[in-house]
């Protein structure tokens, strides 16, 4: 395809995939004339991976770059596409924190069970949260977040089953950056939803 | 208790304490001189209500001073208080949206068999998320949804149980307001952790 219908399909402008080309996010197309080249469908699904990481995850050109190209060198490595495109895996690696909560972090996921990545953002995230309950008054020991953690697991079913039977890695890459991220908001939405739901049952008479 | 130890067990300086006494938000305390009051636990209660309120939830002075004033007529109503502290109830009901994707939220609610105000603003943002994924190429039925949502619907659960027993209806919409809040950064990075071990169970070897 032309670099036009590759813009028409991919929803990304020519300006923007001819800096994609230029700054070596997307390899050159097939020189069909002096100023003409074809693209196909790896062109395609590279573009879309493109727009979900610097758009739905905010990554600027350059790390998005470098997530290709390690992405590329380790094709066939699904758990690794996954957690780079989810940013459970990061390029380069940041000193732990020395929250007092991380070490509740830490006994939450080997009670768990669970094989996390030592630098994974969520367990920043999930320090940052009891540390919050705590300073507004509402402390909350590692142990009352371990039957959330079981509903995630089975979410994180619901997640991955639908990533299931997408061979090519960049699109698998996109699918599960969309989805993960997409979804957060729904998920935010239909606990609101389930709340309101379990209070009327808990609280009025119908 | 003086109006400085309200301020200290409270969080909120003396400044704004006052400031909630002269827009209404907060009742007079006892005068017990001509420039000193004394404020119970009540006032305490309703001071961390209102910075809750404010601050996690981002409402204006005005709004606050609203919903208090419809929380002090009706004590006693479990429902709407959780409701209102929530957001699942607004004061000023706003139009009905018209995007196609409200009609397969409402699908999903029916399926369901949950009791969710009409107005509440997690539908939209489901709507919202339903058009999202298929405007990206990403498209979902609603019934995606449903598995998700019989988890959330045990998420709930374990919401309102960590509410149980919160006899006063102040601490009560607080504690709502804090645990919902606070918590969606900790569920979702839950979920991110349980994808990534979700993901390992699958795709490697170990």
């Amino acid at each position: 395809m032309r670099i036009s219908e590759l813009s028409r399909r991919s929803g990304v402008s020519v300006t923007t995939i001819k800096y994609y080309l230029r700054e070596g996010l997307l390899p050159a197309g097939r020189q069909t004339a002096a100023t003409q080249a074809e693209y196909d469908e790896q062109h395609l699904r590279r573009l879309r991976l493109i727009r979900a990481l610097t758009g739905v995850r905010g990554l600027s050109v350059s790390t998005t770059r470098d997530l290709l190209d390690v992405l590329d060198q380790h094709t066939g490595d699904t758990h690794l596409t996954l957690g780079l495109a989810l940013g459970a895996i990061r390029l380069a690696e940041e000193p732990a924190g020395q929250a007092p909560e991380a070490a509740e972090v830490d006994a939450l996921v080997k009670e768990l069970g669970w094989d996390v990545h030592e630098s994974a953002p969520a367990r920043a995230a999930l320090a940052e949260t009891l540390a919050s309950l705590r300073s507004l008054g509402v402390p909350r020991d590692w142990r009352t977040l371990l039957p959330y953690a079981r509903l995630a697991e089975r979410t994180a079913v619901l997640d991955l089953d639908q990533l299931d039977g997408i061979e090519d890695p960049l699109e698998l890459a996109e699918h599960a950056l969309l989805l993960t991220v997409l979804l957060e908001p729904a998920l935010l939405a239909l606990r609101r939803m389930a709340q309101e739901n379990e209070s009327a049952r808990r609280h009025t008479d119908h």
